[in-house]
């Protein structure tokens, strides 16, 4: 039954880290309530990744929440007139924030997820953030997240229950990822059954037509680049587990 | 010259609060970039406020974001199976959370502010909550604030120089009206010259068609209803005032 089981909210962007997150999500025995944003983005075939990881995991329910980050620019994510910066070395990575930050991405989406939370009485919210084999954004940072929490349980109604001044049960930020390196993570979401073929990562794909992608048998129809920080960083963590990374990358 | 002022990002719902705010930021000498909200209100007059506050204070740039909170329901503002509470007596508001609280709101309008305010290099963000006075809203209390601006410092670039591990110029989350009343909030308005006509309050306003406005010569098409919290909080604090709410009201 369903519904016996503890809700959770988890964001899902369709990419590896939190569709690997959902999955332990799941695997804790939460009902899992996925979120997803179209926010501006230049491409959104992560959308469709995301769902099509909803689908599998059987989720409780997915929503998409339409918001516009890209009303105020400043990423090169958001904002056309910026570019993707590419590398063939993830040795670059992470000593300053790059351009591909976007402004308060996590706070806002961690806001979203705290209303649906609050709403459906669930005292946990996952997300995909890691301190380690990431791109440097400073809303990954581990004080972040806890400063986040702490915010939390004040903003809301679960957090402290206002007519008995008792403070009710307190809601959680999970980040299960929070330390692992790539590598470990598609370790374990291998373990729990991930297909990582239906996530997807890349911050600057090239997008093909529909009849391409079923010349070329594919699910989806973006390329990942394998150049940008996104695509260095989960290359690396399949090599390091001795596998092959199952998205489809430009030939 | 106006780019020699430093600028501030300044929450503006259309209301009589936000309002006041707006006009204590720019006489404090700040440039003022005001952002509101359509959020999914069962109402959206409020926006037209905005737009008429922002023009008339002469802001360096208003932005309207489009969110959709009304995708998880659970607020009388936003879900239309749900009734606005109506009341003829200032008395029992403030006892317990109503069912016009919506989840995460102040949360995700700071996070959005947040976003902006990184991408002007803005250190100082604007918003109308006080704890007096108030509906008794968990993320208008001061502990609630405190602990956003913690979070703001370690979310964004402006908090911390990741290159250099410095502390930069701190993000402030300033609430002017924290511990006002409502009858202070419209004295100080009223000083800095703020015409409370422009701004609206009402939880459950009655539209008119632009012909009826036109002919009782009205700016805009929704009449407050007069006792929902909101309207009943205003009008106290204007009789305290000794003066008339030149707000439109039902008859």
């Amino acid at each position: 039954m369903a519904q016996s089981k503890s809700p959770a909210v988890v964001l899902l962007s369709g990419g590896l880290d939190s569709a690997t997150v959902l999955a332990i999500a799941k695997q804790a025995g939460y009902a899992t309530y996925a979120i997803s944003f179209r926010y501006g983005q230049k491409h959104s075939g992560e959308i469709a990744r995301a769902r099509a990881l909803a689908e599998a995991a059987n989720v409780a329910q997915h929503i998409v929440v339409d918001i516009d980050l890209s009303v105020f620019g400043g990423s090169a994510l958001t904002d056309k007139s910026l570019a993707v910066p590419k590398s063939d070395s993830v040795d670059n990575i992470g000593s300053e924030i790059p351009i591909t930050y976007v402004p308060a991405r996590n706070t806002v989406f961690l806001s979203f997820a705290l209303g649906w939370a609050e709403v459906l009485q669930a005292n946990n919210i996952f997300i995909g953030v890691n301190s380690l084999d990431y791109s440097g954004y400073p809303d990954c940072r581990p004080e972040f997240i806890q400063a986040y929490e702490k915010m939390a349980n004040l903003a809301t109604k679960a957090g402290v229950d206002y007519t008995s001044k008792q403070v009710g049960q307190p809601i959680r930020i999970q980040t299960p990822l929070i330390s692992m390196t790539k590598a470990e993570i598609i370790k374990q979401g291998l373990q729990l059954g991930v297909d990582y073929s239906k996530t997807f990562s890349c911050y600057d794909p090239v997008t093909i037509s529909d009849e391409q992608r079923d010349i070329d048998r594919l699910a989806f129809n973006e390329l990942a680049c394998g150049h940008c920080d996104a695509c260095l960083l989960r290359l690396r963590g399949f090599e390091q587990n001795g596998i092959a990374d199952p998205a489809a990358y430009v030939p």
